[in-house]
């Protein structure tokens, strides 16, 4: 899809610092409001739905936003208090009466992965999975031009490499994201991925996330692996070991079918694009 | 969907042994002619024919075959030779031309899962995903009434269990078929699974089970997990520890949306009741 395609359509990100607001010009450019998140949620979707009137004065299609969870998406509910905002069970349909046309609302992670699939790193490419490396591990499947959820939503961040690994915060061990999250890595080897400078360690992370990539090659089989988030800033220091283990773990695919592994291109834009994205297409389920 | 609904559809399990032809009467019962899989496709091809024709001679709507792979499901080929088949390189859409009819293929681990799915175990639900325990260790997917595939298939059966563990069949090392399939038992404990009794053993087994059903929970997040195979012959003594160890595990989704794990319903028939589900509602992809 163009970007100009897009026009009318607008996307808000909800960070718990900053609210993007979104939507591409008649000429494809990215056209974006920011403001800092709003304490009262009433006080936010109206800030909302004046950047979204101001962005688009002819008359807004649909909006899509992706919002820190925990999410129940089908009702565009925010369950309970999220640990990176201030409210406590909002309900983001209000935004349909504030705007009067269709809301479509998901967890960010999903949000930013459906941005890089269909205008980023995966852009023309039918089938992606793929993990935002942050604080925790975020992970996403787009399919077919859609976020891909399941019964409640997909959670590989939480696959076990490990049954007698390390203990993950949700409980489990030995969890990818107990391997090779920001966290899991201050904890582990006692210094944060923008200082740890040792090749060795770094190894060892990208061994963990090479076969976590490679479980989702498996389980997915998409035309390409997405990877996102804060920890790509360290570059070749984990991608060149990453790609290394993968291409030495996966072999159960030939290989011109085994699916390269890309580095998101939209950068801190990919919560916002997504959200356009997904005032657009909208839930498949 | 209701048995009566697949009248006029034809499945056929192709096995290395046996090829079976069936229906649903009108009444909703399974009608099934069976008959040893000739050497030769043309014959093959022709016996297919004469059976179906028997089974409907009102007129075939449409025709569904799960076969051994390597199977190209999209163009209906079988790729080069199958381990369990005596052709090389056919192509099953002669069966079109013979009949007039479309003709849908795909691998059997699918279509029995499919079968399983939509009309055994997984009745009702929307998101199944399974494992067939034999020889090796198929995967299945089925997502609101339909196979998934992703570009080529998926493969879990190779999803990576332990970097570090026994070589696979595959290549890999540490797969899950490494671990639980009849060929690893044997390699593993020097004894076939059907005369295995030692139940220390079987914790083993089913512990690596155990994260593989793990793993597919958090990247399908599917209503319920299916095991199939020759190896759910041995009941208790598999699936007391593969449950226990299960529950153990599996901790990122509330109690009530955890995937039950489930044993097939369909035994030996789950081929053919899948091809004749496949004949109706075909690929989405």
């Amino acid at each position: 899809m163009r970007r100009e395609e897009f026009n009318g359509f607008v996307g808000v990100d909800i960070g718990g610092q900053t609210t993007r607001v979104g939507t591409f010009d008649r000429r494809g450019q990215l056209q974006v409001i920011h403001f800092p998140t709003e304490k009262n949620f009433v006080t936010e979707c109206n800030h909302i739905v004046e950047a979204a009137r101001q962005l688009v004065p002819q008359g807004i299609k649909r909006l899509g936003v992706g919002s820190p969870g925990p999410l129940n998406w089908r009702k565009k509910l925010l369950i309970g208090k999220s640990p990176n905002l201030p409210w406590v069970d909002v309900d983001f349909a209000q935004l349909e009466k504030l705007l009067g046309c269709t809301v479509w609302v998901d967890n960010d992670a999903n949000v930013a992965g459906l941005g890089e699939a269909i205008l980023g790193a995966g852009k023309g490419k039918r089938f992606i999975a793929g993990f935002t490396l942050g604080t925790g591990i975020g992970h996403f499947q787009i399919k077919n031009g859609h976020i891909y959820h399941g019964r409640l939503d997909v959670e590989a961040g939480h696959q076990i490499l490990d049954p007698a690994g390390p203990v993950c915060g949700c409980g489990q061990r030995g969890c990818l994201e107990a391997f090779a999250s920001a966290v899991a890595i201050q904890k582990l080897y006692g210094v944060a991925p923008h200082e740890l400078n040792d090749p060795k360690t770094w190894e060892q992370i990208a061994f963990r996330l090479a076969q976590g990539l490679v479980n989702a090659a498996v389980f997915v089989c998409p035309d390409a692996l997405i990877l996102t988030g804060g920890m790509l800033a360290r570059g070749e220091m984990l991608l060149e070991p990453l790609r290394r283990f993968y291409e030495q773990m996966l072999k159960v695919y030939p290989p011109r079918y085994r699916p390269p592994i890309l580095v998101g291109e939209l950068g801190d834009k990919a919560g916002v694009v997504g959200a356009i994205v997904l005032a657009k297409v909208g839930h498949a389920e």
